[in-house]
């Protein structure tokens, strides 16, 4: 099971994907407009809930404001190898992957996710080790960007990007170090965008197996962008390459 | 007083600012690597330091991940109107401010901070009022990005576009229902571009104040990108456009 807190976060969930709601928790005396909206939502989905006071949610939300709300939830489906495989002949003329390695921090993996949704990836491949877990903060730092996104944890990550490439996918790691500038990549056809964690980077295995590094240009001091606004910019850029608007 | 906490905030502050420093405080018992070079930086910028127990990072830091440092700072200098007029000639040909009208979340504050910094904006502007304050956490997140950039806060954001505008600045305002993509705006010359709340998007009267309204076309049920990843998509294609790297 899975909680997901905060408004914004629980309306997603009750709106974009209802069967995965169990029981809606809801604190005693707040209630405004907002949680009336969710208590609509949830009769809707045929989701149970009920309130609860306020040291229930003490007990309950280690971490992230529950604003009040949570949901429990049926766990998010995370899809092996071959998902992808079966999924990928859906994903059009030009796949569009976004690949995690190492990002374990909750909020980040959050970030990214709702980055990855608005961006319109098909898929989000993540390590099975050496990945934040799909919790509480990490799906509310999402904003229910995480609900509709396919999300394939694999075991063996430099396996799975050799596989990509067998398919004529195109590997584009982000790395600080790299000599080619973002701009200056090629976006069309099949493309896997690789993003590493926020102290380290990219892992060597990872890097030697894309086929293309390239690097955001920095200003003055600041060594990186957090690993979620990097993967803003890498993707759309890519879009924008692409003409898909 | 501000307190930075966190072993990168904190290394980012005595390395780039470092007459910022008041006193440095190390939790008792976490001597690596990373505590002495926060000590040698400190020794170096002629800042004390002197160790504490946990306990008193528990009544000192309400908010955020300390990692068992804390540097006590001079308050970060937030700069008024006149400073934006006095520094305007050093900006170059082709200013570039970023504006963040509403944005009250600290963290969301210092990530886009932290973007603006990456981007190499050449200021800042936020309302005094309706603003996150620079705390712990927003420098924290800013990861040392608030140092070196010019902040400046004034009390009517309506009245600075305004002089901006007369400066031959180009207001751009991004609002999701705008009709015009982001890609299509014209990035040459002065520009200021504007970013709303996350949730409430530009006040009505900013809205009036803004030469062109663009948005980031979204894919699938996500109605909005975190501020910090739109203001980084946003800022890197000015920078692409203007051919800077």
């Amino acid at each position: 099971m899975t909680d997901v807190i905060g408004i914004q976060a629980v309306r997603a969930v009750l709106r974009d994907a209802p069967a995965r709601g169990r029981t809606l928790y809801l604190q005693q005396g707040r209630r405004d407009a907002r949680v009336n909206e969710l208590i609509g939502l949830a009769r809707a989905a045929g989701v149970r809930y009920q309130s609860v006071e306020s040291a229930w949610f003490k007990r309950r939300v280690a971490e992230g404001a529950h604003q009040g709300v949570l949901l429990e939830c049926h766990e998010l489906a995370v899809a092996d190898e071959k998902a992808l495989s079966a999924a990928w002949s859906s994903f059009g003329s030009q796949p569009l992957i976004l690949v995690l390695d190492g990002v374990t921090d909750p909020r980040n993996f959050g970030a990214c996710l709702r980055t990855a949704a608005a961006a319109g990836v098909d898929a989000v491949v993540v390590p099975k080790r050496n990945s934040a877990p799909l919790s509480a903060v990490a799906l509310k730092t999402a904003q229910g960007g995480a609900e509709n996104l396919l999300i394939v944890a694999v075991s063996n990550l430099s396996r799975c990007l050799k596989q990509l490439q067998r398919k004529g996918v195109w590997v584009i790691g982000a790395d600080g170090e790299a000599e080619q500038d973002y701009q200056h990549m090629d976006a069309r056809g099949p493309l896997a965008l690789v993003m590493g964690s926020e102290g380290r980077g990219l892992r060597r295995l990872t890097r030697e197996n894309c086929d293309l590094l390239v690097k955001i240009p920095m200003s003055g001091n600041v060594s990186s962008l957090n690993v979620s606004v990097a993967s803003g910019v890498l993707l759309f850029e890519i879009l924008r390459q692409r003409g898909a608007d």
